[in-house]
């Protein structure tokens, strides 16, 4: 393989963008889902009978919540196994 | 390919600017759609009639809220597989 | 192409500055989209015949809450596909 | 051209002042508009007769909020468009 | 082994990388289970006769709160254990 | 133009004050105009008969709110447009 | 041994790595902990009769707060005592 | 000019540091005559018979309070026109 | 005694991760148990009948709160006295 | 003059100092008399004849509070006119 | 003594690390037991028939709460004063 | 004057010790008198027949408060004027 | 004196880590005792029948918020007066 | 003086470790007497009777917040008059 030390630089400034992508996510929705769970188990604590209707609305807010993060974590696994510089630079 | 050590720099700085991107929106959507989700469930658990209403609306922000951070994933993946400054470096 | 380490690094600053411009924008839009929206919904609860005057109002401040942010979208955009300074250098 | 490595350095520091411009901007206005046009919503829902009166303020609010923002948006342009340093140096 | 100093340099990373991953995300499930688990722990001790439901209700949320902590210790682990990058670089 | 390297680092050190200047400024600005306007609009709501002595009020503390950041884009623009330096170092 | 200057480079930063893995894991569930645990002594002393309901729940609470930074040291153990990447380089 | 690189030295330090002086201090008075302004504001609506003792009062503390940071811009001022390192290096 | 330099670089890095490892577990568990002894202390002072119940409840949860910070005890003491590397390194 | 190279670079961190001097006393002043003259403006609101003697009260504490900040500009200015350090190096 | 370079290097890093273990360690017992005694104060002035059995709940927390500083600074003295590794270096 | 160089070390780390010393002094002096000054002038305000003894009191605890900013800019002074180790190195 | 250079490094370590030794200590001890004996005045403004009582319990709260502390200080003075290092060294 | 260049380093560090020790005291002193004579204040505006009794605590207190800042005081003048160091490396 040539450019062995390009291809290295690359890797490995790689793999600690794979380590900020999932772990800032992992931080951000950790938070996020403990603080709407929260609200959610409060809401179904207070009015049991609507807590079918509440489970459905906290879905499709963590659809959203988890989606760019998510989005990061599947970059992060592009950029793992299938990374397009490293195919450029002949690696 | 010519230029393999400049081109090695720019993809170095590519993958964290990618990084960069893609976390500081992750973490921003999921600490805001946290906040957003929670008002949701509190409003539908107290007004159920409203549900559908306040749904609608909540879309509504989610969308304003989206935008940015989308199009922050949109650049990093152009940055990723269309780098038009590798490019014109000739990578 | 001539000057081919200077245009290289005003490149890889470039990624840098634009992973800067939209992180941040995505950042301050997504908490600050989580609060406007939060109080959106909260009024919208509490009196459901204002809904429709209260989301003309939002979009309005919407407008005026994404215009920094999108601007420094456009300069992001600007700087990765049209930037002056390349050329200037005979990139 | 000649001075090209002073002129190179010239131009990767304007694109990272750039980018501090705007992005310490965008942040502060979105950040700073949600928190204004919370309360503005707030005032809304709970006078609505007041609406028209109150919004012809905020205009007057957000007016003086995106002055110093808008002119860091004006010199972050200037900088990259018409920069009087790299023409000094014969760029 | 050939390139035996640049499999070293991405080993480092990689190693640096996994501790941010599974740090950053023990950092964040410790804390936001402890807000998740403590609203349920006071809803439970309000309603006892709801305790069964808050606690299916509780792991829902678990689960969503766990999914991208998870699944950086998953890619941490394959970092470690089935670096593709080594491989590539005839490690 | 002589002593062209020594010119060339006090450019970059201005462009970086520059952005320091004008950065700092419309942070402070954008947060602290929000807080204002949100009492504002808060005590014109509260009382709409004193909303045209209060806006003259609010303007006379806008004047001194934006002074300093005011001063801080002159002398920002000073340093771009007509910097003593530069001409003293025979620029 | 050979490649002992890379070995030791690798060693050096798996230390550091064990470091952050366990003292995040630290930090966090005692914090953690600490706020869960400061909510079940409050039910406990308010409605003594539910005392081991609330504490079989807290248990499955502990769980899910301790897996992941409990994964973590395992991982630290795993990476001092049987380091993958040292046995790959010769060590 | 003798001792030029000395004097461009002196010269760059100097830029950055009227950099800190004016924008600390607009970032502080900013922030601070809002906070004053918005209890002005609150007072005024209050008890609209005390606005003119009131705004007397205000302006005598924002007197205090803009001594500081106005002395910063002038020694930031007199750094840049009135430089007296650079005259004693004979600049 | 071979490798000395590679040696004493693998023992300082020990030192400093030994210094984190109980560093970071000494702050959390200190603050930790200050916030758990007080809730224990007040429900002591409300309800003295129940001390010793609370006092039994405390013990598991500062069991489960001590756990990680005491395993990163152990791990620095076993970095310190019987460090595997440093054997393998042949020190 | 003699000593040029040392003599600079005592006077770029002069100047570095008389920054951080007066930058840090005017951030601390500004929001410092902005939390005092809050109270000062509240208390003469709510009791209007006592303004004249809270303000006699209030300048007593404006001296205290100025004292440290004036002393720190005053050793700015003495450490830029009148040097010690640089008259003992010869400059 | 041979290896002196090491065994200095090794001794800086002790003397940091241990500066490191005792001085957070410092920091984080001292605002502890600031919040633990400043809720046995205002119990014992609640309720001044208890003291006697607070202190003795007090005194057990404490135990836990000074548990890991304690280990700290007893590792700190041990490196100090009989550091293995600078034996192990023949120091 | 001989050992030129190391003087002038000596010099500007003292020049930078100085700012810290009476930079950081100024900031908590600033905000504390703030505080304390808030406190004494809501006092006064609610119970005027006290102001006198309150004044007595509050410089009671300004000379407290004082104390240790005061030796800093004793000890920047004569670190400044009189340094003993410019003497000690023959400056 | 043999080994000059390495024991004056292991000297200026040693200056830091007794700066930072008794920094955060007396950082941690102004703000502990002003927590507590905050609490304290308030209970013996509340109840000054017990104030010899509370006084005693402050006491003892002390001496456990001053031990970790205390001991910083000691081995900062054993650093600075009895350095083993140093002796071991051949100072 | 012999050991020139090594007796200068240990000065620049001292005069550094000099401005930590007394600059963080400061800062805690300040803020920390702060709180506590606000509390002073509070109490003997609400009860003038005990004014005299709660002084005497609060000077009891003030020897506890000031005995370790004090000794950084002590040892850092120490350190600027006598070095124990300097005069063992024959300085």
């Amino acid at each position: 393989m040539e450019n062995i030390t390009q291809i290295a630089d690359v890797m490995s400034f790689t793999v600690i963008a794979a380590g900020l992508l999932i772990g800032l996510g992992a931080l951000g929705t950790a938070i996020g889902f403990a603080l709407l769970g929260g609200k959610f188990l409060e809401g179904s604590a207070r009015q049991p009978e609507l807590t079918g209707m509440l489970q459905t609305k906290m879905f499709i807010v963590a659809g959203l919540l988890d989606a760019i993060p998510i989005i990061g974590v599947a970059i992060a696994l592009l950029l793992i196994f299938a990374n397009p510089f490293i195919g450029q630079l002949g690696g």
